[in-house]
């Protein structure tokens, strides 16, 4: 048991495959802790508070920086299936045999490679805002995207309200309330991704997203009950991508929700929480 | 309040528009009741109790044979928006200012027409197996559907098992669980729908699904906050008609269950109860 919440948790560390990665964990103990994985240049601290303490009050819940992300050591591999491999070694460090996974974008690429590679260590897996191998424009990224993350802000933070929120009134109010949690945390925060790091993940991005033949095969080697999460209007990885993981996971729920964009869980925290908790506490899956 | 249940609710009659509408009213009552709106040739007695005695712990449930569909008298009408005229008609001679409207399969389009014709009895809108107008293979039926209504079965209500149900063990299972709930009620139970009001229905299913320019335009007119519910393997209305109906609502969310069909809410009823609740319940939506 622990009294630490999202902005209290202290930075933590345990070594992994010659890694020192760094991690907070919180929340209410019990048997599967959900591990978060986090999206492209994202830390510990782009988490949302109001969805990482929603869950600490029914199960215990694990940030942490992957390899050469922020606060943890070494490099940014340059695959996603190298960068699965780095999460299962720091979840096995941890002493943990079994976990749920949630993946946020690229988190959620990360999230289906260490659920392929360690099939046992994975009970069950949410997917949120993100994509099968070869979705459509996950090689280059969209045009929305490039020019998303190619615009300059008046504070850089703003970028978020366009990556993770739609233009609408609504979404864009979420989204300032987004930023004042965001910033909330004060000590002990994760530095910046850096440059180097957040090209290895564009690196493989690219090699993610590349087009081939059969390219969602291998979703059916997913068993694990898998609830998959968007935005209606998911402009960085497209929303159809949600939908292409659902009729291809052997197993999979689908949630979209409206008038929202690539932080669908930032936009309906509330929302997002107890959907995902009723997903996860449901005693048997069809 | 009432302590009726599905097996127990009286056939009642109300007179609207020349019609003669036989219905059933039981559940916790409250402001808003919810209005179930059937499938194809179905009856009162085609609502699963476990859905139909889920909601009705929480809220008002009424359901109702349209004009000309069992129970009620009158003819059914070639359209569906005669159809939703038709329901108006019903909900406002019970005296009702405000409902929820849920619609199962053709349902749902008879609950759209109640949307946009009656836009301030509407509150929130459930559509559940349903499409949009000029939906994939709506107009003709799809190849699948006119081979499981054409096909003949050892009991006639095994043509169900096919129609809601996916051809896994387990949706056949739940499907037989589904046939001894369906069968619970033994008194006061509804006559079948007639060969001629189930080609009225087919006549409107034909008109509701050709080709049209701009064909979705209509659904910006929604503005009700929607939950739009599908298996994900429905081949009566293929489930691609529920994504297309959230992404053209200007406020739905969309909710696809695994390993599921035409019968999606025959299959998890305490899930979409609880779903359907949540959203009926929730204080805002965006």
């Amino acid at each position: 048991m622990t009294t630490n919440t999202h902005q209290t948790a202290p930075t933590q560390y345990v070594e992994a495959n010659g890694t020192r990665f760094a991690y907070r964990r919180f929340g209410k103990a019990g048997d599967v802790p959900l591990v978060f994985n986090m999206h492209f240049m994202g830390t510990m601290d782009h988490w949302d508070p109001a969805v990482t303490d929603g869950f600490a009050k029914q199960r215990e819940v694990i940030l942490f920086n992957n390899a050469g992300v922020s606060s943890s050591s070494g490099d940014v591999p340059g695959s996603f299936a190298e960068m699965g491999a780095n999460a299962i070694g720091f979840i096995k460090a941890l002493g943990l045999k079994q976990v749920d996974v949630l993946g946020f974008s690229i988190g959620g690429l990360v999230a289906q490679e260490i659920t392929l590679q360690a099939r046992d260590l994975v009970r069950r897996l949410v997917l949120v805002d993100t994509g099968p191998r070869s979705g459509e424009s996950m090689d280059t990224g969209t045009p929305e995207g490039k020019q998303i993350f190619g615009a300059t802000y008046e504070h850089p933070d703003d970028l978020w309200l366009r990556v993770h929120f739609t233009p609408s009134e609504a979404s864009q109010a979420a989204g300032r309330k987004f930023l004042k949690r965001f910033r909330l945390r004060t000590k002990d925060r994760d530095p910046d991704v850096t440059e180097k790091a957040a090209l290895a993940q564009r690196t493989a991005i690219a090699k993610w997203g590349a087009k081939r033949e059969h390219a969602w095969d291998y979703l059916k080697e997913i068993k694990q009950p898998t609830l998959v999460v968007n935005g209606s209007n998911d402009v960085i990885i497209y929303t159809i991508s949600s939908y292409i993981l659902q009729q291809n996971l052997p197993n999979a729920q689908l949630i979209i929700y409206p008038d929202s964009a690539h932080g669908s869980l930032y936009q309906y925290p509330e929302l997002f929480v107890r959907h995902v908790s009723m997903f996860l506490n449901q005693e048997q899956w069809a």
